[in-house]
């Protein structure tokens, strides 16, 4: 066995062709049963096991930098720089970020967990090389799914003037999570018809030189290659043809289900039912393909991850016209989403809050400037949290903060359910509404169904001395608040629901302070720049304390959820006795 | 004289080729008297006057829809749309907007201020036809300097999957503010060299249909070809070559110094001495041109707008290797800044705070996530509001609740200077510098030159009962503030410059709530989500009672900034009414 013997890119360098198809052999035969065992991302790894053993054949790494886009396709590279025991031992395998992290070694540049930016973090390592003298080649990896994304495109038109060495290794395996979408998919398919030869080229109208592997899984062609392009003083794209998922039937043949997979048995390539249990995502797919039949203006916006808001293949056909995905294109969905609501259009875009950051410009300017009313779904919260790269805790900070538009939190699916329908209906705001990634929670009885009254906030439970604003999905944790100040204070409190995050109900809170001395405020996401410092600031000048309650600022990687919470005292008991304390009891 | 009698795009129609040819020459002539006495967008405006009639004299608006990007280029479809008056009658000429504003009438769709989002918009109006059955052309008219921007890219390659109409008129003036910079700008000199028919053709390589027009200026060629493309059933681009500034010598020797323009003299379009006042911009450049000298590693990068921070083109070339303008293209600055910084550099972007919006994911991700020691600076202040279009007043918002980043506001330009020298030596943090558009104010003694200790404020007159913490460029009115707490109220307040927006000082707090009962706080921004409300969030527990002080969040459009200050109590005077009443004297 070669890869055991492994232990950083001079140890690949050593090897033949032969070896190194055996090599290859047992990348994937070691991802196999790992990803089998723990899931994670998959197709994307196993395309990309013969042009990383090329890349480490022949560049020195880690003088040479490459830098790989959104890097959920390194596992090869991990296990080829001294870190293949968390991919061959059951007990290492949560002992290496999925993701690139410069902390584990250098031969990882950035931590990064979106798309589209590998083309412009490596221009910056380039340049840096350029004023300061170095030699070394500059690699960004990037496959085309990223390429529809802003940052990549603005890269590549800013390499193209790069008068030095650069070089981008176009990993074309023909997918984006789901299909790629956009104009430039149908060149790139001529460009790999024509071996490379065909008259529009993407990558040379930007100013770049182009060369094309036809086989991006031959290890032998891609040395050839990259040993043709390497210490070269322009920027050049060499485009690797490569098979997402290569080497496992049941992956290469469901590009999209096997883009990422929980565990599975490698015989069938199947995972033990999960239960389906229901999700916020899967109401929305629902309510949009029911929409879709009685609203003619309707029109459901993605980019790229469909899968966010349960939208399966069979579901999109059905929604028909009333589906557009852009690919990764988060700008361009906002400012369609706006323009199509200054039309008329019924629309909703949805994405994770982590990637709907990309689209801050695009919300303040093209959207809530123009006040239109087009409703944006995102998903994110303290729950679901996963990785620092894509952690989503900023959106009340981000979005409820922008002029013009109205965020609401839902705290089941009953108010979720008629928010959509009341922000697709009126004709005034652009609308966020805060999706959470934890449990789906169920009401009886009738729930509010008009916001037009903008930051009314509702007292449910009418009580006195302590009051209890939950936002959204915490505020079950704010019920459970109330309950325990009764429990260990005796305290019958009031409970709110604000519903609004983007602004304060300013004759609630007057009133609240007459006979309240402590305000508590509970949210899912960074206290600062948060809703509840809106309401810490309204109530500067009265003499009610107020109690801030969601996580500090802070990149929160693999972390245990249950321990942030109970540090951040998102936790009824805790709550309670800082309550306590303020009070002086 | 024709254009007298042009009250919308019906009398345009109306005329036959001779009278289009008079009706160019009068809106130049018109807006030639008016920018002379007015300023405003120049070049821009002179070279489109020709398409412009001929876009109103082919399409059917406001039932066809023409998106301006940007739109500091549509004085001459203002002046064809029922808006003549405003550039012809000097008492009339501030009653337009100077960009598109749906408000002023149908034929504008959007508010835009921001470059290279036509495209996008225009393609949610297509969408929205097409779902609900309308035939109307769409048109997006983008510049070539726009087009690099990523928002831009993204829908080229949308747009080229749209099958249906969608006309892109690319106004190819061969300039955006400054010089274009990219791959893309050698490769559409080519298709102007070759009348559109060169190889490495970027919009046919995203899928688009193409049309080139070489006289891009000649009314009749392109009423041609507009008529070509009007009705079609699939997305075209219109390439049109057009002379920035056509009609007047001066400007179109100068295209930089004339994309806006000061009033100025027709003769000799020499504008009177504007007594050449320091700026911090200035300050900037003749530190950025120092430095450059003694530090090897120093890199400054720039998007399109160098003149923001003085760096003119003698400036730039003296920088040489140490400067780089990446164009329009602020995700890929940022990114860059970040790689740079890793690699070392001490490395700088500088953007108004408005364009900054557009890189929130990459400060995130790409920056702050990652740790690298990257500076930005960002401009934006209350005293130098204009267009709502270009606000940039969240940036304490935006930014400085990111984690990891160092926000710094420097009160004067000694502070300034110190903030940067810090910011590009140490190796630790991402630092923001806010820039003010105010007056430099200069300081005599040393300044704190040290910021290591993140957070820590500073006590610079220590009083008691009331303390006024001033951020950044607004410690002025910090200082007003005491002044009149003592005058009107006879209190010795406590004065404190806090430095960092991007944390609370919980020591410096904790000792000042000991013996003050009023925590005043003032920035310059919007006060929601920004650094005042992390204070009283932090002493929402103490009895200290707190007031925040900034503009409340909404778009501000052309309004009397010293109505906008006094509203907001941004005053001396008001804020010690406010201390009075909390203090119930």
């Amino acid at each position: 066995m070669y890869l055991e013997h492994i232990n950083g890119p001079e140890d690949v360098k050593k090897l033949d062709s032969k070896a190194r198809l055996t090599l290859a052999q047992e990348i994937r035969e070691n991802l196999l049963v790992m990803e089998s065992k723990h899931g994670g991302h998959f197709g994307p790894n196993f395309g990309i096991v013969e042009a990383t053993i090329a890349l480490h054949t022949v560049f020195n790494s880690p003088v040479d930098h490459i830098v790989y886009d959104v890097s959920h396709q390194t596992y090869p590279h991990k296990m080829l720089t001294g870190r293949k025991q968390a991919y061959m031992d059951p007990a290492l395998y949560d002992s290496v970020s999925p993701y690139t992290d410069p902390a584990e070694t250098p031969h990882d540049l950035f931590k990064i967990g979106h798309t589209s930016t590998s083309i412009s973090l490596a221009l910056g390592l380039a340049k840096a090389r350029d004023i300061m003298g170095g030699k070394e080649n500059i690699i960004a990896v990037i496959g085309d799914g990223s390429m529809s994304g802003g940052e990549a495109l603005e890269g590549l038109n800013v390499a193209g003037e790069l008068n030095s060495n650069f070089i981008i290794v176009f990993n074309d395996n023909q997918m984006s999570i789901a299909e790629n979408h956009g104009g430039m998919y149908d060149q790139f398919a001529e460009l790999r018809r024509t071996n490379g030869t065909a008259e529009n080229n993407l990558f040379k109208s930007m100013g770049l030189d182009y060369l094309y592997v036809n086989d991006g899984n031959n290890i032998e062609a891609l040395i050839d290659a990259f040993e043709q392009v390497k210490d070269m003083t322009r920027p050049v794209v060499v485009h690797i043809n490569t098979l997402k998922g290569k080497g496992y039937a049941p992956a290469e043949a469901n590009k999209e289900k096997w883009h990422w997979h929980m565990p599975f048995d490698i015989q069938t390539g199947q995972s033990p039912a999960s239960g389906s249990s229901e999700s916020y995502a899967g109401i929305f797919a629902e309510y949009a393909l029911k929409r879709a039949k009685t609203d003619p203006k309707f029109l459901v916006l993605m980019s790229a991850v469909p899968g966010l808001l349960g939208l399966s293949q069979e579901r999109r056909e059905e929604l028909g016209k009333h589906y557009l995905d852009v690919g990764i294109a988060e700008e361009t969905a906002v400012a369609m989403a706006s323009g199509a609501a200054h039309a008329g259009a019924h629309v909703v875009w949805g994405s994770s809050a982590t990637f709907i950051q990309r689209t801050y410009d695009q919300l303040t300017q093209d959207l809530s400037l123009n006040q239109n009313p087009a409703v944006i779904m995102g998903s994110g919260s303290i729950r679901g949290l996963m990785a620092a790269t894509h952690q989503g805790l900023s959106s009340i900070s981000m979005i409820a903060n922008i002029p013009n538009m109205v965020y609401l939190a839902p705290s089941n699916a009953e108010e979720y359910i008629a928010m959509l329908d009341w922000a697709l209906e009126q004709d005034k705001h652009p609308v966020y509404i805060a999706i959470s990634s934890g449990p789906v929670v169920h009401v009886e009885g009738s729930v509010r169904t008009n916001f037009d009254d903008l930051n009314t906030y509702e007292v449910t439970r009418q009580g006195s001395k302590v009051a209890v604003l939950a936002l959204g999905d915490f505020y079950d944790l704010g019920e459970k608040t109330v309950e325990a100040l009764n429990s260990t204070l005796g305290i019958e409190a009031t409970l709110v629901k604000p519903y609004f995050a983007s602004g304060v109900d300013e004759n609630l809170l007057d009133n609240l302070v007459k006979d309240h001395d402590v305000i508590v405020t509970i949210e899912d996401g960074i206290i600062e720049g948060g809703w509840g410092q809106n309401i810490a600031s309204y109530l500067g000048t009265s003499s009610a304390r107020v109690l801030n309650y969601g996580v500090k600022k802070a990149f929160y990687d693999r972390v245990n959820i249950a321990d942030l919470m109970r540090e951040s005292h998102l936790d009824p008991e805790l709550i309670a006795a800082d309550v306590k304390q303020v009070l002086g009891l």
